[in-house]
């Protein structure tokens, strides 16, 4: 056992998540499949749309027909038909001077090239239209395979679809996608003084506030949560709960007893899983330090801090974009962010990059929002809910002088 | 019927959302919480912490006896104990020069007022230990109730919840939280000539997308999808669907025959279903203005362009904003935005309220990200695909130059 930590950097403990590959594809239906990242790229195995459909209720023409009508001379043409919505409109073909009447998503007829709105035209008798506007090769017009065309690729593996993509795949006729398997994370929060929420902790205990805050994290980033619940300061019981839990799971978060003292079980029990290989321990961060990483194949072990401030720090750092990871997506924060003006110094230590929770506020002037640090102890609650992100201070910075430009990492 | 449109603005439109309440509370939970919005404030019942715990592995002393040690002038206390984790420490209590052994979220003894990190002391012997760096009172301690105390407010009404939000219900003794109920959103889609995503169409048809893309949105904005299929443009038909389907929902979302065409059905069914008033036919945007809003008490009925990207802005602009008010949030557009510099001219008609869609790229002097429009009809699948969001033209504005600072509402 390790009694100091190794600090190593935020960018030599992302780097680290390198090594670990995306989850293996799995076929969900489309009804599942938002937020789900692609596992291949999606090819058309069809012509879309598969015949040239009208855009607007009118009168398929000859475009030719049309050219140089106006309000005072319209082109007269003869009404053969009506195209019915839903049915075949190649059946009719027009003549030169012939016209059909259309609905919006109605099929052209065989020779048609346009068509003109129903607004610019007047029917003179049941088989003569007069079209006032004249309409060019292609208007009012989605041609077919204007979409797509067989073999033509949509969308690439690694996106993440949206609502939008959905109704294009449903588009082509696909009722299922190729997507990344969700990674599950098995969570266990550790400690002699946790009890479980739904319990009035006796004197001396506190209730377990990590497994809420971890599994809803871990949902917002597209994992399963898999609640373990709590487990005492035990090393066996640690060991056999984590060796079960790596049967089921790709990801293992243990919160709590991360750091070096008599009482931190975390590394020790990591280092006793067969196969496991501890990548690291202690990251030279503000809130963060006591964090453990370790590896066994594609699974990933992370120890916690166990104040919720610092485990979600950890958890937004380095977490995150392996879950991104393990998802297809890129191996970054993937956190929104905003420009913003501190709105008062923020001090800060030289030798650790420090992530200062910050609470945005409306600046008087309307310009960039005020970032202002909402300070207290990493234990405690409060602050947690006043702040809205993250503001990283550097290395080897002393801090942020007031109205500085930067910018904060929202939290999810 | 209503043969013409009467054209109203966005902020009209809007407007009209307004008489549309939150839906009512239900509790869930915790593990279901997430994303949920708070239908009450939330008021502490209990100290939390319970009591006064320590915030470091050290020594609890009295910060007094502290005072003026050094390095060369260590301060010697009496060891008397040690406060085991998750067991009550207040059975100790410290006299002067007295010190107890303690950990990490350790119980504070009796009369101790600050915490020695172990880092600065030297156990001399097991009932002495040197201390050669003062603390001040209350260092490395979290006080009892310096969380909350009971009947202090916590989180309010209308807050929507992420993970930090959970773990400090959870460390409140919170099992479930009141929150709005989520909208159910009954979705058909409307025309003959439709047919089931998992269909070859026939000469004339095509596949039903608006299905697929309308059912992600509302999951996205926090409804539940309740996808209805397709009907026919058969007023009978369409009306039975839509009266059974407001039986169970409190949003019903037509797609296709929302214009004013002989062929358009929504309006005339809107209008037959008892008790149902209509509120706007029209919206003076492009894409999307055959939209038609109803309403029948709390309930809303959208009729929604057919194409899905004029469905898809009509959904953002108004569906998604009452999916927002429904659920206890604002009524307002909940989008991300981004700053952008328009990379072409982008022109725009006077008269109508524009929205372009865009694709963001980097730009090459590094600042910022350049807006470019990805044009196409509406009924074309591809350009949604390439789009990241929507600009939004002013209805009295001919169009963007090139090089302009806007706005970009981006896709959810």
């Amino acid at each position: 056992m390790d009694d100091f930590f190794k600090l190593i950097s935020t960018g030599e403990c992302t780097a680290l998540l390198d090594r670990f590959a995306p989850l293996a594809s799995e076929t969900v239906p489309l009804s599942a499949a938002l937020g789900r990242v692609l596992a291949a790229d999606i090819v058309a195995r069809e012509l879309l749309p598969p015949f040239s459909r009208s855009t607007m209720d009118g009168f398929a023409v000859r475009a030719a027909n049309t050219f140089g009508c106006s309000e005072s001379e319209t082109a007269l043409l003869t009404v053969v038909g009506e195209v019915a919505m839903g049915e075949p409109g190649r059946t009719l073909a027009l003549a030169p001077g012939q016209a059909a009447r259309i609905w919006t998503g109605g099929e052209l007829p065989d020779k048609a090239d346009a068509v003109v709105m129903v607004e610019y035209t007047r029917l003179l008798d049941p088989t003569t239209v007069a079209v006032f506007r004249p309409v060019a090769p292609g208007e009012n017009v989605i041609r077919a395979g204007e979409d797509c065309r067989p073999g033509e690729s949509i969308l690439p593996a690694s996106h993440r679809l949206r609502p939008q993509d959905l109704g294009v795949l449903a588009g082509l006729g696909l009722t299922e996608v190729p997507v990344h398997r969700r990674p599950r994370v098995a969570i266990l929060s550790t400690g002699d003084e946790l009890v479980p929420v739904d319990q009035t902790p006796p004197p001396g205990k506190i209730r377990d506030i990590n497994s809420a805050s971890l599994a809803a994290l871990v949902e917002e980033a597209g994992g399963v949560a898999v609640p373990l619940g709590i487990c005492a300061d035990d090393f066996d019981r640690m060991q056999a709960i984590c060796t079960e839990a790596l049967a089921g799971c790709d990801l293992l978060l243990l919160s709590g007893g991360s750091s070096v003292g008599q009482r931190d079980f975390t590394l020790r029990v990591f280092a006793a899983i067969p196969g496991s290989e501890l990548l690291a321990h202690g990251v030279s961060i503000r809130p963060g330090k006591p964090t453990i990483v370790a590896a066994r194949a594609n699974q990933a072990l992370f120890g916690l801090p166990g104040h919720v401030a610092s485990a979600l720090v950890v958890f937004l750092l380095f977490v995150r974009p392996l879950l991104r990871r393990y998802q297809g997506l890129g191996t970054t924060l993937g956190l929104r962010t905003v420009r913003a003006r501190t709105g008062q110094q923020i001090p800060s230590a030289i030798g650790r990059e420090e992530y200062v929770r910050v609470r945005l506020e409306e600046s008087a002037d309307g310009g960039l929002p005020l970032a202002l640090p909402v300070y207290g102890k990493s234990g405690l609650l409060g602050p947690l809910i006043r702040a809205h992100g993250l503001l990283r201070v550097d290395r080897d910075s002393e801090g942020l002088d007031r109205g500085v430009e930067v910018t904060v990492l929202l939290f999810p």
